[in-house]
């Protein structure tokens, strides 16, 4: 018989699971209401219908085959028309967790220092810590990331790239402000480095005025704009995708050959041909979760205990909560009054953190919300 | 201005294109009978119909959400099924490509050693040199690896895995014996490594009778089987697979996580739905490429001058011919006659054969393939 751990590699063996991907392992008993998932609702994907119908009118043999590495050229040209770019400028990914993977085999050296937002994605942070660097937390303010921060560390440290999430941001529901969005790329051109701009929720906006993306504002090219069809068309189909560098998106088709060769083509093609409808899929989303971020906000507002903050996002997925518990070890209270969310702790950079947790508006019915609010006060009273 | 290549890594600044890829831009012209390509033909397909009524009758919206990093649970189940194992034995991957590339991962320290047969399939050595491993290259004999070779080698040093494709070999069209199979176990056993067991091809046989594979002989456990729907489905839903130990299967699953999150859900359950009705396809295929594999190997027996040889494959995609001349060197003047295929040289581990060249006989008309083994041949005779 074979030990065949005594075969692993040493990043092998070091290899934590997500504690995300975890936590919805622990949740899916049926008395619980789960706040913890980061899914889109069901209920905003095409219906099936219409799948058939954009299968049937659009289909050819070029959907089953194989297909180039940087992605079918005419769904790239179509992504880029929205920023002005160049299919050239344009790169599909096996949903953007891929192109944040391959960010870090382009760009990441073992030891050297990134930025990220601290909190941040947690599944950024994992496929940035598979090259070792040193991340650098900066912390959030309510108009985005700290900036002069920022720069304190920006004087004194090289940095290959700075990571930010600007709209609705995960975990927190910040959306970052113009001025600061300026300012970003002003720091990017004086200290020479990359911004990585990750938008997956940037289209579900419920209140106040679209920002134009880091992408859009960026003349000098800095910004690599990462976005994804996860949450506007549906996430069964991992079709992510890169707005940048030209030469930038070359080296990434040379790293991703050896990774998968290709990402799927059907998916690709179904998008592609679907693509003039996904503006009518958004208004269909943002209607449905405009109102369920109000039943939470409200809620929260009606059942949490004095001390209690929260973020109030003007769009996106996630509600930040700042308690005075420690939230990692409240969770287990928490599940046994049948109410599930994520600590926040593991979102920090250095887990420095052990307040916050992180609740979803996005998935579960609208009565359920407020139950599950009217829960987790009842734990957080009683935990303290 | 940014000169983005200032912040690349060292990897990213030292990545190459695959050669073939880089072939398969330059052969697009229409009057260029490519025999250089690897990919199926789309008449070996399902049918549009077929994809509607699969969907009609078994959609739901699982299709279209996120799924678990190891796989759809009754796709997996599917799949354990022809091997006798459990789905905690099965893991779904993005493509097999993505399998070799986490078995890279999972297994190979910088430095250490690997087996591979010489020469074999050109993106498995790409995804392992993304590790740095010293690869071994033993070589091929009429019924596969030369296993005397082979034990020469394991007794001076300590290898990490063996690499095989047993089954008409990518690219010599090579069958490993019953015999070389067992060998290998014992091999495997008496070494203590592992035996990576690539089958893309192993359900497509003309002629001759199967041989099981060497996950079925092996009751000890030292061979992950890696399996992909698209040569007996199709390639565009990018659905490979693993089956074999648990525990590195966990462990395989703990890796993919940063890098793409789960595989997409729509083609996994796609081809579940479908998956009674493969054996068909299959046999479909089978017909079709029987027929392209009889008509080059005739035309290379009407064609070819004297000195050179050539593989009689009992199935796969691929001959591989012997001539006297650097087939590398010989590329541009193939193209100036119309006719493309692959040089030899790049699956050698270590380049050290330049006489060989990789014909492929399943995508071009049948007419056509006569034809291009009638210009390869000219070029042969005039080049010399």
């Amino acid at each position: 018989m074979l030990e065949i751990s005594n075969l692993f590699s040493k990043d092998a063996r070091e290899v934590k699971p997500s504690p995300i991907r975890e936590i919805l392992k622990v949740i899916s008993q049926p008395n619980i209401i789960s706040l913890a998932g980061g899914i889109p609702n069901p209920e905003t994907f095409p219906k099936k219908e219409d799948i058939l119908k954009t299968i049937d009118e659009n289909y050819d043999k070029n959907w089953l085959q194989y297909g180039k590495t940087p992605g079918v050229d005419e769904l790239r040209e179509k992504i880029g028309k929205e920023f002005g770019k160049r299919k050239e400028e344009v790169m599909i990914f096996s949903g953007s967790q891929q192109a944040l993977y391959i960010s870090s085999l382009a760009f990441i050296e073992k030891g050297e220092a990134i930025v990220t937002e601290s909190p941040t994605y947690l599944a950024a942070l994992q496929a940035f810590r598979t090259r070792k660097p040193r991340i650098i937390g900066v912390e959030m303010e309510e108009d985005g990331i700290n900036v002069d921060s920022l720069e304190g560390i920006l004087r004194k440290t090289k940095i290959k790239f700075l990571y930010t999430i600007p709209n609705f941001q995960n975990p927190s529901g910040i959306t970052m402000s113009l001025e600061k969005r300026k300012r970003l790329i002003e720091l990017a051109e004086e200290y020479k480095f990359l911004i990585i701009e990750d938008d997956p929720y940037g289209k579900l906006r419920y209140s106040g005025k679209d920002i134009p993306s880091i992408r859009k504002l960026d003349d000098e090219n800095y910004t690599l704009y990462l976005g994804t069809f996860s949450k506007t068309f549906a996430p069964g189909t991992r079709i992510g995708y890169v707005v940048g560098n030209e030469k930038a998106l070359r080296t990434f088709d040379r790293i991703k050959q050896p990774i998968d060769l290709c990402t799927e083509t059907f998916g690709q093609y179904l998008i592609l041909s679907y693509f003039d409808r996904i503006p009518e899929n958004i208004e269909k989303t943002k209607k449905l979760y405009k109102k369920k971020r109000d039943i939470m906000l409200d809620s929260l507002e009606d059942y949490m205990p004095e001390g209690i903050s929260w973020t109030k996002p003007d769009g996106g997925m996630f509600i930040w909560v700042k308690t005075n518990v420690d939230t990692e070890r409240m969770f287990k209270y928490a599940i046994k009054n049948g109410v599930a969310y994520v600590p926040g702790k593991t979102f920090y950079p250095n887990e420095d953190d052990v307040n916050h947790l992180r609740l979803n508006f996005t998935f579960v019915e609208d009565e359920k919300i407020k139950e599950g609010i009217r829960r987790l006060a009842r734990t957080i009273k009683e935990f303290k």
